[in-house]
């Protein structure tokens, strides 16, 4: 059982997690940077249906060195905040540490083995909706599993021990022992969802889901998703599109997150969910075109925005 | 020789063409609208690199029944208006009148053969750059040219002779034989830099060409456009993109027609430009994602606009 817990990255996913974890006992650590005086005075408050608490004493500090060594070190942060982890890792760990990154898309995993070596890496898919009100303040709309694996092993005992301290406080959590296969079944929603919210123009899962053309659009994404992992040998059914489509069609309309970002001024993580997986797919013969132009619209979208185009 | 000419649609193509030929002489009629006034009082003035004039007395109506029948009528609106010339365009019409398109994309020339008899109707390919200033000023930046074609037939005399009054009045105009030929080359360069203007976040062709991503999507849809058309019995060359992709590197920025429609707000030739285009190459059998992702989004993010959305 993991003892001793370091949150990086505290939004909303970061603060959420960690929060429920420190709720329910956990010995959890958050860095923290500007948001630190205001958490050391309030606490985290966490809303969401059927819970409803305020961790009012969080340890947090701004250096992972005054934190020290963790069992188990969770990275939240953006992808594309990803060079700081080379600075900010190395203090939390000692032989032992589980490194969990609950980041989105693909090369993650892969970052954090090539610096901190492979056998501390796990990762950890999120299926969640939440968001941060404030500095202190996160509420979770829906879900919140969290299904955990080995990077490029299948899942050990200790992978087991962190689902059980998720589950021990409140968190929905299973564990797989193909983590990439459900890296890539994930993306089969994110790739047209996330895109396309931003790229027509600012507009919610219900309003791609409800548009003709669009909707065709997002299948024929989904496809190229699909077809793209078998050929990278993570066998996805022909048809796993449809578990997408049918809860999609069936929740309320839902702001990706990407799309959160993007209405917020915050870097969009384009390369962990478009480019790595294009990249991979391209190499391994797979035909992605839907998938190129959601990418090079995002990243001109992207370019123009920060470099304060009309 | 075509005697009497009526302009029908005074954006900027309507306005430059018409009153390159009043200059030069024609007998030309304008339909105005809410111009009319202030054309009648200031008239039309023309800039542009080797020409400079102003058209003092301008022959403008605001409606075509005062127009009364034509030799040439120039329909120079949006498509998006098409439906508006049921009832202008008969007023116009003798047995022998020529109808002459200078409209965007495919579907225009069979629009009105439909309502008037495919007989009267002649084609141009506009490939100029021209803006409106002011409702009296117009001025053209570059090019200027007008290939102009028989509708579903070879040029004819009569084709000449419209050609001879362009050329007569300083225009540079040349025939074809393969109208539809000609307007799926130009649709070569439209379906992919018009549409990558706007979704790509309101970025002119040298932008386009500049981002390595977005030039090879450029690339990609000139090549599905090449494909459909072949598939549509039109013999494009399998190189046909390398002259557009030349004189764009070439040429100093430029910003579509459709995104300055855009910009100001007016309605987008959507159906003209991607819609028909890919429906007929989709029926012929040609594979055109990327094309559909274009109109797609076009649709959406105009429909989105129309309606006030975010």
């Amino acid at each position: 059982m993991p003892s001793r817990i370091a949150i990086v990255g505290t939004g909303a996913v970061g603060m959420y997690y960690g929060a429920k974890l420190a709720h329910a006992g956990s010995d959890v650590h958050f860095l923290m940077r500007g948001d630190l005086a205001e958490v050391r005075r309030n606490g985290i408050s966490v809303r969401g249906e059927g819970e409803n608490f305020q961790v009012a004493r969080i340890n947090c500090y701004n250096s992972t060195q005054e934190i020290g060594p963790c069992d188990l070190v969770i990275i939240a942060l953006k992808a594309t905040s990803n060079s700081e982890l080379i600075d900010l890792v190395p203090p939390l760990l000692h032989k032992k540490t589980i490194i969990l990154t609950l980041q989105n898309g693909l090369g993650n995993e892969e970052f954090l083995a090539e610096r901190f070596g492979a056998e501390h890496i796990l990762g950890g898919l999120c299926f969640i909706a939440v968001e941060r009100h404030s500095k202190t303040e996160v509420e979770r709309y829906d879900y919140g599993l969290i299904i955990l694996g080995e990077f490029g092993r299948p899942a050990a005992k200790r992978t087991h021990q962190v689902a059980a301290e998720f589950i021990g406080a409140g968190v929905k959590c299973s564990v797989t022992d193909d983590l990439a296969l459900e890296r890539w079944r994930k993306l089969i929603w994110n790739i047209p969802f996330n895109g396309l919210s931003i790229v027509a123009g600012g507009i919610d899962t219900a309003a791609i889901v409800g548009d003709e053309n669009l909707r065709q659009f997002t299948l024929d994404l989904m496809n190229e998703v699909i077809a793209a992992a078998n050929k990278c040998a993570h066998s996805l059914p022909n048809d796993a599109w449809r578990e997408h489509m049918k809860r999609t069609d069936s929740m309320t309309g839902y702001k990706p997150s990407t799309l959160s970002d993007w209405e917020a001024g915050k870097p969009l993580e384009i390369e962990a969910i478009w480019g790595e997986p294009l990249r991979r797919g391209v190499a391994a013969g797979a035909r992605m075109p839907r998938t190129e132009m959601v990418y090079a619209l995002l990243k001109k979208l992207d370019h123009q925005r920060r470099n304060g185009a009309p």
